[in-house]
């Protein structure tokens, strides 16, 4: 009988789902809205059916084996989603409990670059690989690290936050309630950020004047840089530049193997590697230089969430203790 | 019959060791120089002779049961030291392998800060901790890792090099070849460098105007601190602000549940704690903020180094596979 996995990735607008075998395929796929229900029991009822509609689907035999789930705040530990700042529903909520009292299987919560982390080890390019981390680009700036081939959870469930590591502690104001966070320099919003600070400095032309903050788009960005736009140039330069100084300080910490870049500022290709593998690479001990790769995810495409969020439950099972023979 | 086992700190200018047994009672101790033998085959055979001579003063039955080796450049996938700038054998010396072949026991080679992270494990204030970091601040500023319960080694066997992290690209030269790394500010010599610095830009009197450079130690800072100098106590502040601001960034990298700070400059007590707590916690991000102990080694004495390497043979036998009931 084929084993399956759910993968649930709750984001701020849309929860996607997805039932997916142990190789990866995507047997079948859907949505439903985060933001329509008040109450929280109320989504959930109607996830839990549309899972059920969808399970429906797959032909053949099977068995549902377990469900993962990347949340912003999705706890490791505690299978909670705690005060996530993008939902509407506050406090605590107990996930992974009512997931087992629902279907009877384990359910796993964890945060989004987590997920991402173990996707990018079970499906995606880091297959084999037991000391790397996966830094995701998006409007924030998330992480995960794998070391010794195991998710790296931290004390409290809430290891890996690198997009709050301090670029200048006077700079960008942050979500987080801080000043100068990475994530407010590298992801999306920051180098729509970077793009209006050069446009407000320099006096050089440039398409992106006629564009307004809120219509901004990485992909213009990428666009226009790939047309030879110099403020978007300058941009992908200074974003790699910042990037590639902090995960130097990332590397020194982990020693890790590689470094995948995932989401929608790493599909710009070398206008973001470059300039961070050549400022990584200059920032870093000599010791370590030569010995990082830094690469594209392995995982770039919309079903990623989903992947990564299913990949929970193997990388789960896979470390519970063998049965032992006595 | 007694098992024990045998600490190894090779520092720069003198070998000690001890024969210690579980509960971290050393039962004898020696010392030979590190720097005596050109050759290296020629000190291995007098840190051997000495180590059989002191096998012989312990009483009663007993078996040595491995030898743990904590060393600048330690490597503890190869079990070598690999080009360390503080001995005078250059190249790769396999240390590992020969101590097998002489006392047909394992041995487990790592650097100075992972051996003082284990020893902290074992026999410290860590005890019982899964998720903590040791920070050890002598001539330069080590680090060690331990996460999930496991000693963090990275891919290269190189992981936890805080002391290069950066605090100012154009800042103090290191030894590492870069600029402003925090072991340049923040170690025995670090916080010399910081009161010279103090001196020559500020007009207030010192008792430390009289002392040389070369002179000068944190023993030295403390004690002026304690009587109230300005320059010292100024010192001690500045080296606790830049402390305790990377120390966040480390936060959040593995979320641990404590901080130990080791050796001589964490001897001066709140001089050291109270800034370096005070600035970790207003450069963390808001969710890290209250949940991580900064505390003093449990390890502050004369055999601690000892301590630290024997306790890597503890900590490899108790992480090798069970022999399986078939």
């Amino acid at each position: 009988m084929r084993e399956l996995t759910v993968g649930i990735d709750i984001g701020g607008t849309n929860t996607k789902y997805g039932i997916v075998d142990r190789s990866g395929q995507v047997l079948s796929h859907g949505s439903v809205s985060t933001t329509k229900h008040e109450e929280f029991i109320d989504y959930f009822k109607s996830l839990a059916k549309a899972l059920r509609d969808e399970f429906q689907k797959i032909e053949g035999e099977y068995k549902i084996i377990g469900v993962g789930v990347g949340a912003a705040n999705g706890n490791y530990y505690k299978g909670t989603i705690e005060r996530a700042t993008n939902l509407k529903w506050k406090g605590i909520i107990p996930l992974a409990d009512m997931f087992r009292e629902e279907f009877d299987i384990p359910c796993i919560v964890t945060n989004d670059a987590n997920a991402a982390a173990v996707g990018e080890m079970i499906y995606g390019g880091a297959k084999g690989l037991k000391d790397f981390v996966v830094i995701t680009l998006g409007t924030g700036l998330g992480s995960g690290f794998v070391c010794n081939g195991q998710l790296l959870n931290g004390k409290h469930g809430i290891a890996g936050e690198v997009g709050h590591t301090s670029v200048n502690p006077a700079g960008r104001y942050c979500n987080c309630g801080k000043r100068g966070c990475l994530e407010t320099y590298v992801s999306a919003t920051g180098i729509k950020r970077t793009v209006y600070k050069l446009l407000a400095d320099h006096l050089e032309p440039s398409e992106l004047r006629g564009i307004s903050f809120d219509n901004l788009t990485t992909k213009m960005i990428t666009e226009s840089a790939m047309r030879g736009d110099i403020v978007a140039l300058a941009a992908f330069e200074y974003t790699g530049r910042i990037l590639g100084m902090k995960l130097a300080e990332t590397v020194v910490h982990t020693d890790p193997e590689a470094i995948f870049l995932f989401g929608g500022l790493s599909l710009a290709g070398d206008l973001i590697f470059k300039p961070t593998i050549k400022h990584m690479e200059a920032n870093l001990m000599p010791l370590f230089r030569g010995k990082v790769k830094v690469l594209p995810s392995g995982l770039q495409n919309q079903a990623a969430p989903i992947l990564g969020a299913s990949s929970l439950v193997w990388n789960y099972l896979d470390n519970q203790p063998k049965a032992e023979v006595v």
